[in-house]
């Protein structure tokens, strides 16, 4: 089996066998093919081919194609099964964790038909209680399947065991030692099972430091343990310390990519998960809320500069840096507040001792805002604009820059105190407020200046 | 060993214990910490402190510690030995990747000084090559610590083959079956060799579907692989097929964490991989090149508007709106553009078919557009401000979020063409832009406006 890049010379060419109905010719080519690459392919084509093509993939992978698929494509596929076909043909044979991932798109009365038609009733439980667990926490990311041993076992019955399991659990890393109780005490991997002696005692051999999580942990503190120590796999255990399930590695990418996603759609002022495909009203859903922020911001300080309205008559000039002075404050303020922001979602950055941040970033900013400055003076004067005006757009802009620089390492950081995503303040919320601010800055002191030089 | 949560008061414990002088205590406390727990510890620690807890610390775990330090405490701490030291002590009981890992951030000379006083001239070796390889490339990834098997050995040669290894691979997730030529053929897990008959051979138990790269392999490729395929291990060939080494998930995860911190970064305008607790004027230098762009931006700006400045003396109300005009601008075109490079890095985007993304963005812009600037305009007319202006704004802002929801849907797209990262078009550079191209549509259509209405 190669792995086989997915593009679109192949779309056509399983298409023109489709056409041809050359099924031979197609089953051969997705024999070869892994479930991730056929799911990517299927998301791409029309329904009827979709389903052709998944009558022809063998059972077990055709199962594996359906979970990696689109949700929408997926849901498209399975509205051409009844409750109970979906329940033996599909469901059933999923791990549970990938069972309960797809029964969470069904709307609640066909979960629970679907539920209700698995013939394996235990299998049919531990999904019940799965699919109770909230959103984001361990109990909803888990699956049920693993290996355990008791703690009284020889090495032998432990090996047994697996046996007995291998063809429920696909990757075992470990085996999970439980007391008479079910409750977690310890683990032993593969490797110490192999090199132990048959006839010694789990109890002799196994490995009691084990880091665990209650169902209840938020899935964001889970990819931290994951990240933080190197793990590959998480027993998952409830109030009373016994074992229920075990999170895997692949999941906790999941993860980490979904947060990513998130703080960079939170930075770019999008309220809503969505892409590209999506239609037209949802992405205008999801983007008209930062918009009618902005829209509010840019009215206010329409009506602050219209306080000036007069100074704008005398000196129209003063309108021609307005631009420059706000966007400049944007820039800075989104810059230390990213910089607090990452700090804050990695951990490296202590919560206590404020002042010494804003310290710091205030040295910056006098910096930054200096060069700047200096540099619009150099221009100014090159350029014979009026040395009032010249004076009052460099001391504006080293004052905007600060200020906006202070705000941004603030901002995030009592968005944090306060239980809000530190990410909101990166987003379009920083560069309004500091748009606002230069301007206030800007026309107090052109107001100020132009009476002085 | 439980996982302690390291906080100050934890913290303040080690460094009381530390002034007592009580070394037991403190061996106790440290037994019980893992060795991440403990690095993280040190890296709030001083120098001497440091130095203290590191003698007490278990071998073994020390050398996980000390990988897991901050590199300027790491660095730090072994200033104080001397390089044969470090070579014996520490880089010698150091899994390959992570002894290339350290060795990297020494000087040349410090590096070839330690490698050559390495007594294990294997490891030695292998060292020298891990480190010719390419930041960001699989060989520079990769251990060469693996457990290999010929295709030719029964499942008991393999397993005494494990049990010769295991003190130098930790983690054993499967065996890698290689044939008369060291070349890669396939693998097999610990379960399968488990269940297994000792007599068989590995050439009836093992499976030739394995998912390999070449050292040369980019290091974002191979997250995309670890992600698409759910992998925990990864092989690792040469040119000629050979099996050279293995990259681990817990590598990938790391990657994959530092490609969302450039992405945020290149967003927020920051050139750098910096975090808060660089120095002052490292943390201005990789911000300053978005200021400066920022800063011709608003120069260019200045001089457009001054083109208008008649227009302004007889109309200062105009200027009211400008911030408004540009944030606009700014905010939606970061949003565009923001899902766009979400879908070309997520892989959900074809590159191909432009126009049809295009119009869909157009009619997304429309429709925001159309709802904000008629808000404006029930606002301007309720506020009594002039019919010209009220039209003039509503005007500008639908024109100026169309325009900009389609620049910022094209500009990554091309970019992307061009082989540059896309990410850097959602961040200071769209705004600069779309602040610009507002200003010019709203003065060009103020000035045909106040003609017309």
């Amino acid at each position: 089996m190669e792995k086989i890049s997915v593009d679109i010379a192949l779309v056509k060419q399983l298409q023109q066998l489709l056409e041809q109905n050359d099924d031979e010719q197609l089953q051969r080519l997705l024999d070869e093919m892994y479930p991730q690459d056929i799911a990517e392919i299927l998301d791409r084509m029309k329904a009827d081919e979709a389903r052709h093509i998944m009558h022809l993939v063998d059972k077990e992978k055709a199962i594996k194609v359906l979970v990696e698929m689109e949700e929408n494509v997926r849901e498209n596929f399975l509205s051409s099964y009844s409750v109970k076909e979906i329940a033996d043909e599909f469901i059933q044979n999923m791990d549970s964790d990938d069972a309960a991932y797809v029964l969470n798109n069904f709307s609640v009365k066909d979960k629970e038909d679907v539920i209700s038609n698995l013939s394996d009733i235990e299998f049919a439980s531990s999904l019940l209680s799965l699919l109770n667990y909230e959103e984001y926490t361990a109990g909803s990311l888990m699956a049920v399947e693993l290996v355990k041993a008791n703690i009284n076992w020889s090495v032998s019955q432990c090996i047994e065991e697996i046996r007995r399991q291998a063809e429920n659990v696909e990757n075992i890393y470990v085996v999970y030692v439980v007391d008479d109780f079910e409750r977690l005490t310890g683990i032993i991997t593969l490797k110490n099972l192999i090199l132990s002696n048959p006839t010694a005692h789990i109890s002799d051999v196994y490995n009691d430091e084990v880091i665990s999580v209650s169902t209840s942990t938020d899935s964001e503190e889970i990819a931290n343990l994951f990240k933080k120590y190197d793990l590959v796999v998480l027993p998952v255990v409830n109030a009373l310390g016994q074992l229920v399930g075990r999170i895997t590695v692949d999941d906790v990418v999941e993860v980490i990519k979904e947060e990513a996603n998130e703080d960079y759609q939170l930075m770019s002022g999008i309220t809503e998960d969505v892409d590209s495909s999506d239609k037209v009203w949802v992405l205008s859903r999801a983007r008209l809320p930062w918009l009618l922020i902005g829209l509010m911001g840019g009215v206010a300080s329409s009506r602050f500069i219209e306080i000036y309205e007069e100074q704008l008559r005398i000196h129209p000039e003063m309108a021609f840096f307005m631009p420059l002075i706000a966007a400049m404050g944007g820039n800075a303020g989104v810059q230390s507040s990213a910089i607090v922001v990452q700090g804050l979602a990695n951990n490296t950055l202590g919560t206590k001792n404020i002042l010494p941040k804003i310290w710091k970033e205030l040295r910056v900013g006098l910096l930054n805002g200096l060069i700047c400055s200096l540099l619009l003076l150099g221009y100014n004067i090159a350029f014979s604009n009026s040395m009032n005006l010249s004076m009052t757009v460099s001391i504006a802009l080293i004052s905007v820059i600060v200020f906006a620089t202070v705000l941004g390492t603030f901002i995030p950081l009592v968005l944090n105190k306060m239980k809000i995503d530190p990410a909101i303040a990166t987003g379009p919320f920083i560069t309004t407020t500091n748009d606002l601010l230069g301007l206030v800055v800007y026309f107090a002191l052109g107001h100020l200046l132009y009476n002085v030089f």
